[in-house]
């Protein structure tokens, strides 16, 4: 039999409470032999959910908790304290060992805090950066740092590259990934001085395919597989890929409701365009790994689903048997050498 | 009778030769009584277009010149060795103070170059910023540096959120015009080293009305009026929002061609959609100005039609009219005593 994979589920400090992660988690154990699931949180909250359930009950585990870290509390400062809350004692699990992923729909600041500091990062590295994959026209792109480092140096930024690498590799199965930095011209010579420092480094780097620059403009068009920026850019395109295509949507659907002709076209074309939104719905995509960790730590969004969770389950299952973090760590390992 | 306003446009290097920029030209002279235009380039082709409109010969002066710089030629080198080109010839006429503004469909670089090197800063002015007007869901905001300095100090983003206020009040009609900086989160203690310096600068700074910062998600809410950023960054935002919005409607259309229920949908609400994307289209909005220069520099886009030509010499003339210049040196020496 497969080795178990553990997995613990921060199930509070989301938008939905524990009812979505619970249903995931049950989800999860359901659909994989090999997984195993801690569901830290609110003891009550949770047991009431999984009685609901029918599942194979030795791999779903209550780790009872007391506090919760809230969305607004300043990150750093919510991670020392609430040593009892459910993201906490969940990374501590990741920490010591008892699990190999961790998977949080709480405090975006709080999880990348959590993950410095709890669990720290494997050996030789430098930074952890925050990836997420966005969608484009062909498949989903990995963007890192979508902001976990928001001043970086050049090396850090070549990490980000091989890391970013080995998880399109490894994790989603693109073959000898291209590599990318976002960058405000296409020339070797143009860039900002950290753009300008960072291009040589990746152009020599043997463990990556680097396709040099991409423009923002062409980023939404799938021209690179890993899409290399500090923190502050990265944030700023996951930022604007959300909010743009929110707006757009929004119009659009004023438009279709403005007049009858334009309702009844509405409701004629509503099937096709759901299919293609779907593309840029997240909660497919599985989450975003904070990279570079002793173990693997997934942010899922505020609001997600029992999908979204379903999806990180799996992703954390893909991360941890094809050994993400040990291809990681040998990389730098002879990077170093 | 209203003071003459000069106006040099230069017909090439854009994507469409001298046709679109030159039928521009005379819809300007048209409309406005107090608008004359100097047009560079090419005599003879400019010449052949002219003959076929009636206008007020007096108002339209053909300055010919013998060379054009391409969208390839590195910009520097180009405006340095160029000298009879339409675009340089065109900004030394701003220089000499022979017009009031200049307006190019050529390469970004090299009329940023140009720009500095040419026609030189306002007294006072450290960092020129290239501004764009951004589409919305309000009123479109000012986003700016677009791309001019890549590398930025505190005090520089300073100055360009008062430029950038200037210019929303005298040219946009926008009354004390919100001011917001971009960054990876809404509490003063977030941002990269350069935004962290910069916000208690403009917080303190009485010539803005700043509101704090704005998360990329927020831009296209119309959230702010002038948005600050380094070139860097903005110009990262401007093209993921040209890039974005084509992918998006790229991916509709072919939603919308997917099978004929869809097909006849998409007739039934194209006029409808038609009209919320004309509030995409750049070419309503007149082109971006480089501010802070002695006299006004705009850049219209490589594939301009007549249209945007217009509401280029429109932007000129408010922008001379209500010396919009004179504020910005005034404004700066001001805060030199």
């Amino acid at each position: 039999m497969a080795k178990i994979i553990n997995i613990v589920i921060d199930t509070l400090g989301g938008d939905n409470g524990a009812y979505y992660t619970v249903m995931g988690a049950v989800r999860g154990v359901q659909n994989r032999d090999n997984v195993k699931i801690f569901l830290t949180g609110d003891k009550e909250e949770i047991e009431n959910y999984l009685k609901e359930y029918d599942y194979d009950k030795k791999r779903i585990e209550v780790v009872p908790t007391t506090q919760v870290i809230d969305l607004n509390e300043p990150p750093v400062k919510a991670v020392r304290e609430k040593k009892d809350s459910s993201m906490v004692v969940g990374l501590n699990l990741l920490k010591e060992g008892k699990a190999d992923a961790f998977i949080s729909a709480g405090s975006s600041g709080a999880v990348l805090a959590g993950g410095q500091f709890i669990v720290g990062r494997a050996k030789g590295v430098k930074r952890t950066p925050l990836a997420h994959l966005i969608p484009t026209s062909g498949e989903p792109a990995l963007l890192l740092d979508c902001g976990a480092n928001v001043d970086c140096k050049p090396e850090v930024l070549v990490q980000f590259a091989e890391m970013g690498s080995i998880y399109m590799e490894s994790v989603c199965g693109v073959k000898n990934p291209k590599v990318a930095i976002v960058n405000v011209g296409l020339e070797e010579e143009k860039g900002n001085a950290l753009v300008k420092s960072t291009y040589p480094l990746l152009k020599k780097d043997k463990n990556v395919n680097f396709i040099g620059s991409i423009e923002a403009r062409a980023i939404p068009f799938g021209k690179a597989d890993v899409i290399v920026a500090d923190g502050f850019v990265g944030n700023t395109v996951i930022k604007l890929y959300e909010g743009l295509s929110k707006m757009i949507l929004k119009e659009l659907k004023s438009a279709f409701l403005s007049d009858f002709k334009s309702k009844m076209g509405a409701i004629l074309v509503k099937k096709s365009m759901k299919k293609t939104l779907v593309k840029f719905d997240a909660s497919n995509k599985g989450g975003a790994p904070l990279l570079g960790l002793k173990g693997l730590v997934v942010k899922i969004h505020g609001n997600s689903k029992e999908n979204e969770v379903i999806s990180a389950i799996e992703q954390c299952v893909t991360f941890v048997e094809n050994d993400v973090n040990g291809k990681i760590v040998k990389g730098f390992e002879e990077v170093d050498e």
